[in-house]
């Protein structure tokens, strides 16, 4: 349920209206919009008491919602969300590239992509220090000395850092290093992992399940959210069909969806989205035309010899051509890039 | 297996090697190249004499083809090829956009719709006269009426005209009205229908299946291929999977893949391709992003009473939209588009 | 819409109301039942005026079916249809198995493979004489050839045969040689041939398309009874996953909904279903436990040497295994098998 | 990588040999089977030097185990493993049917199901005190208070109990009150859940993931096998398709791949791999019939007001038949059940 408040309701009557939630049992979650504030409502399981809400001073209707998701519905909350990491806004007229390797193998490693990166444009570090991998016998990543790793990159170079928090017991960990938390694909209903990075304050960075539904996907953004963090940045990686000629395939029609049914802002990953270096150039440009907010991108100047998913990562010098026209397909669209 | 012929070898040499294949009992292809000439090899079941054809004058070398697919290969054929559709050329570097109805409906329906799309710049008319569909008891086109009434569009707009041919037995007279014949998704593995598209004249949209690979998508075009026609224009129309939110999976990696394996043109179908009005104009853009060489547009003036598919059809306004942004994306790849 | 008359209502009765359906501009589909007859009605764009009809003598009610399919709906005629193909009857009480080659490849590889599998109780023997193949390239089948070799085994064995009508031109050869006609998974929705198979008076065994509903399949036997054939079977044979353990993912909930829906008796392809010989006997096992009226079984002596689909094919010693245990579940049932 | 040891090879070799791995810096896991003994290695990333294991007394022969998964591998180990559930043993001649409910509502619900599927034969009661939930305002389960009345149900019952760990938060607590863990299919890839399910002594009953491969499941089973606990069951649950007709679709096959693939046992959910409750008799006979070790099955008195899945639940006496007709099926089979 959402309460639109009269444009000229002052802040006091915003947190009348809240407290008065609050003893009925319920959650509120203040939303300021740039001419009215509204307030959502979560908690209830029967139907609320409308009248002795709409009693209140400066409340203007009362919207019933009937997606099953809220706080992530447009219909909820009608403007575009901003989600600023550190001074990089998501979702705004800027299209925002992250870029790096699959995997911190090393210092030397990091810095050398990074230079590289930021040169052509990226405006976060990408690179994960805990590997999800489908053997325990695989490498699994260089935990804290890696988060550590990208830090200095931050340092050293200005770039924000988003990097992914495979559990509840590195999460915490995760928000000390980095800008953004990403939480992976499969980890999606992970709801353990969803209600912890809601309950944590840096920006969420959610990846599509392989099989999910966007209504799954919105839901899990919606378990994010609920626990009061709206930072929410969701990423369309492919999914899981019977076709061959690429590890996943990527559905750009989400991009669309999730613009005309929520207020979060999307991006694309087109490495993991094809599994195919050749493709990441072609589907990144398509990504940037079907409307998606930025780009998350697999950098490796060695990818032959990197210890993950070396076969869908682009070298530096692909990386600046790739850059270069999303530039000019951003342009299309009246948006910018770096 | 692929000649590949001296760049000073006459015709009269071209003619000489085709001969003493023919008379090994193989078909040959001559494939006439902008600096040489290449004759494939079809219809070999046990490895060929190669020292023969190799003594032949002319003849520089022999490559011998490993993927399953021959014609359509971009190792047996490296240039691009243009699909010339009476003087409207696919493959080229204007993007070539086909717009109309689902259904033909009526001659007032294709005249008012064709002359709102060639205004904004459409090169193409769509529209089914004979239309395949799940049920026995759905409107099942109106059938030679159908193709006259194009007919009459091409006349009085020059539009070219590109319809559906269901069977073998309605092939000639779609041959005879279209510029372009149709075979249809639920055709791309009607064997028979594939080869009778091979042994007419005229160039051949051929719909990816609903559930193909696309080592079977370009199998099927091989069929046709085979049979001697060498005019094939592919078209990624979606793929089904699990997904909900748009009636199939557009999957657009299918544009850089083809383009890499094959020489053939592909086109996109966005409107079958999602089955939503709402993302037709994001994923046309993104089509062309992506490298596709045209669209196809479902366009009705009226979709609320279209006979079939109207809610993925858009309006000739939404088309003339969709036509300047396509045109500025094109810009982007150095290509041009009406 | 369905007529249901009265349990005494004679032929003449039902002549009558067939010949006012008629008039009407109607199709009309008398179906006797055990205790009643009732008769269906196509061919209805609007509402029919059913006053009209109940006026008739010896009408007694009047359904209106809302499933999209009509005939072949359990709403429609709610007893099992048993279909005779030449005196083996599928849907009744006795599980029926069809067993051979995935090709006939010589007279000599018929014969004994008929010999055997014969003996361990199969009914009709199956045998693609023409062959829809992704490539051109593969063996197409021997045709007429076959069909003569089939029709022979018929002679001999007893057995009766199905063998496969790729297009429309095979059809009528199909027709006069077999005593079943199959439609092929690639063909469940080549609207055109199942007319035509609904012009015939053969009984069809219609596979389920690669991607296909239960709706749509259902519905590809619509088409087939439309046309006044009411003697299919449907089988169920493997859909297209992600899965890549077996070839296709056999889709054993598939049985019950039909049996559910339709009247029409359901049997199931392991073979094809899984593409690995080694799954062949459990589920066929399954199939039988979750009520599937038969099987249809690749059989080749000789597996690794096999034309086609040699990977798939069991030998005739395991063919005698698998009708063992088939019989057992069977009798779990309280089904016989022979 | 595995060392085979001599049928006289006492436990004081192969705690040498043992010693031996653990020197090189790699993890040993001693296999007792019926003739004689065998010991996995894992950790090693290079080649091992087998020269020095194979010097040492009472090793008979070192195997490299070339799948992806090795301690779950036939190869590795070929003796089927029999999973003891506090006495109930699954992987043996004894089907092991699981019933209950979706959720554990109240403890008179608990019992009044209990007290039914004992009599008609369940060996283990199901029943979530924490449900993942797809929304965050969902009934989210009981939490420890639904895990006090399944203890309760196994003291008055005799019923061994499994229930979801749904994070490493509450696993302690399902760990102190249950039988045997399950991991639900949204956390198959939840590799930390996973690791420390395999750091617990009960035994863990896995479910297969939405869309993963049996490689990736297998590969699952893996991770928790390497941490030292090899009681792992898993349990076919239906996989995301373009299939409507069913919630999941049912993937039988996967029952003998496993078997043939791994020694580890497989039981089939019906509930969740159709989602309908008039498909859970004729999908438990089937699966039986495929070679599953057993089934999990829901279990309701009251299917439309269940707080979750009640579409999908059976009724006590429709369990009763269903138990029925597994134990005549398993008869077929030569195995029993309760």
């Amino acid at each position: 349920m959402l309460i639109v408040m009269d444009t000229n309701a002052g802040a006091e009557a915003v947190a009348r209206v809240c407290r008065e939630i609050e003893a009925m049992g319920l959650k509120s979650h203040p939303i300021p919009g740039s001419i009215r504030t509204a307030i959502g409502i979560t908690g209830n399981k029967a139907r609320v008491d409308a009248d002795r809400i709409l009693a209140q001073a400066g409340v203007k209707e009362i919207i019933h919602v009937t997606k099953p998701f809220k706080l992530v519905s447009r219909e909820f909350f009608p403007d575009d969300t901003v989600v600023d990491v550190d001074g990089v806004k998501i979702g705004g007229p800027e299209i925002i590239v992250m870029a790096g390797p699959c995997a911190v193998e090393s210092r030397e490693q990091c810095m050398t992509i990074a230079e590289q990166v930021v040169k052509s444009g990226a405006r976060l570090m990408r690179g994960g220090a805990y590997k999800p991998r489908t053997s325990p016998y695989s490498f699994q990543g260089l935990g804290e000395d890696g988060l550590k790793i990208l830090a200095e990159v931050r340092e050293q170079f200005g770039l924000k850092i988003v990097t992914e928090a495979v559990d509840t017991e590195v999460l915490p960990l995760v928000v000390d290093y980095a800008d953004m938390v990403q939480i992976g694909a499969r980890n999606m209903q992970n709801f353990s992992l969803l209600r912890a990075a809601g309950r944590q304050p840096k920006p969420v960075l959610l990846k599509r399940g392989m099989s999910a539904t966007l209504e799954e996907f919105l839901m899990a953004a919606e378990y994010i959210m609920a626990e009061g963090n709206s930072s929410v940045v969701l990423c369309e990686r492919g999914v899981r069909t019977f076709a061959d000629h690429t590890r996943n395939t990527l559905d750009l029609s989400a991009v669309p969806f999730v613009k005309r049914t929520s207020h979060l802002p999307i991006i694309v990953d087109p490495s993991h989205g094809t599994g195919k270096r050749e493709k990441v150039l072609p589907l990144s440009r398509a990504a940037i035309a079907a409307g998606a907010d930025g780009l998350i991108i697999e950098v490796h100047y060695d990818p032959a010899n990197a210890l993950s998913d070396g076969i869908q990562s682009i070298t530096p010098p692909s990386f600046a051509d790739l850059m270069k026209e999303v530039r000019a397909i951003a342009g299309v669209l009246g948006r910018t890039c770096a």
